[in-house]
């Protein structure tokens, strides 16, 4: 038996209420396996497009308040952990087994010195003009940066998980048995200042955060699923090439000569790699499609120390 | 140390997000006494205003896909559930009190044969005219009501809870001293077909959710705190008069003598009513403002068994 902590990409969850509904049953199946075996499973979702539709959503419509992003990520956790779970149970029940499945909402901290603070990265929401920016600049202190041509756009910081405010509540119940799906999307952002949490507006990285949550509840591993079976070297090059199975001081390398797509590929082996360094455990990147073989690390990229 | 489920209804939660959390400040100093003693304590709260909002901002919105009840019910329960934890987090931290706090998201059962689906009563999302109405019947199904004037509205139905899915969860984490925020917004309606959970149009009344609540958990109390001190019979009259302590059988007379109004004070007595039989246990109504005295039965309207 094994305590995992499993990140689940956006590519596995969709863009309405039936397209994730559908896309969860594969994920749901994937997992079983280790479910069944009776492990300890901690799942950590993504929610990019989720988030920014529900931020689109009060923005756009006439009759309901702004809602600030925290609370969009905090809706987010809820409309994703309730597939997510809703998925598990029905796939269990099938096969008759019983495990409790449940999703946790969850504060991640992050500190407000991040540098990332100071250059905000993450493009959400709408498309602005050029004087439409300069508005909500001014109004109301949003950063605007200009999308590839297609407009303006609101970004905000990326800053590095601290702590999970819930993880006790997360320890509870994996020590139980129970399947938990917690700090989605990252975790909804709260910073610590005057002796309480604020919400604040930032995403955190999924992948980072469950970097975090895998340190922080002991995992014996961290598995990162996504599209892709393997990270790539050269990829999209000829000399294209699967790595199988490497260690961190390799990646190093790797990394200083820009294999990997920042934004992409990038935050996942940064993720892996601080796992990995902060306790000598292994971490798996891999595609959702080879997820049964991935956790017995014999599919996708295996990440060791050294 | 007592057991108590403590159902909280919408005037303790906001119009906006600021406006939310504002108010759950008080809530959490409220709840504070209860919470330092160690008690045992699940909150379940109401979504009505929230949960339209959220499916409003939806329907309006241009560039977003339409948003099915039960997932609007889900994002409902991230988005109160993260003000309420929070505020509770953040009131500890100024006592250096730590109990861990947290919100499951919670499916709750419905039948489908449950007569409430035959006679939709609960208004929900915007007006439309009759035309626009009829065509929202033929299109999508949905039953139509007009709405006192102000145009015709979509009504769904108010089905009896029969059992929480995530219930394990719920025990097992109470068990342990977190104090659990779960079935918010009465849960997320869902019916069990071919083996499976799966999501459905309906509003369960959080009272009636709390009460099922109340008895799966072995609560020692079932605590309704609404914006009012007392139930009153003869209600806006000049014999108005508090009820402070009274038997199930004494309030099965008054409600046969229409003292209590539907979709206000009615379902709490009914929920109040179905715990007290179900248990043997009392249940007090009583508001939000005298929340401490309620617990020690010194406030609010106490009902017994007999």
């Amino acid at each position: 038996m094994s305590r995992y902590v499993i990140s689940l990409g956006g590519n596995a969850l969709g863009k309405d209420a039936d397209g994730q509904k559908a896309l969860l049953k594969g994920v749901a199946k994937a997992l079983f396996p280790l479910i069944k075996e009776g492990h300890d499973i901690v799942i950590v979702h993504g929610n990019g497009p989720q988030v920014g539709m529900i931020n689109l959503a009060f923005t756009e419509s006439q009759s309901t308040p702004l809602m600030p992003f925290p609370e969009c990520g905090a809706m987010s956790q809820g409309y994703i952990g309730f597939h997510i779970q809703n998925a598990i149970d029905n796939h269990m029940a099938q096969s008759s087994l019983k495990r409790p499945v449940v999703t946790l909402v969850s504060q991640v901290i992050v500190d407000r010195h991040d540098p990332a603070f100071d250059h905000p990265t993450k493009p959400i929401g709408s498309f602005y003009t050029k004087d439409e920016a300069e508005i909500l600049t001014k109004t109301m202190g949003y950063v605007m940066t200009e999308d590839a041509g297609r407009g303006y756009r609101r970004v905000i910081a990326s800053p590095k998980p601290i702590d999970i405010v819930e993880k006790d509540s997360i320890l509870t119940l994996l020590d139980q048995g129970h399947v938990v799906i917690a700090a989605g999307g990252g975790g909804i952002p709260v910073v610590f200042e005057n002796h309480a949490l604020h919400g604040i507006d930032a995403v955190i990285d999924k992948d980072h955060a469950s970097a975090k949550m895998a340190e922080i509840i002991g995992a014996d591993a961290l598995v990162i699923l996504t599209a892709v079976d393997y990270v790539k070297i050269h990829y999209n090059t000829d000399q294209e090439t699967d790595l199988k199975r490497i260690t961190v001081s390799q990646l190093e390398d790797l990394m200083a000569e820009n294999h990997f797509k920042k934004g992409s590929m990038l935050p996942k082996v940064e993720a892996a790699m601080a796992f990995v360094k902060a306790t000598g455990h292994p971490a798996v990147i891999a595609s959702l499609a080879h997820a049964e073989d991935a956790f017995k690390q014999q599919s996708g990229t295996l990440i060791v120390s050294g």
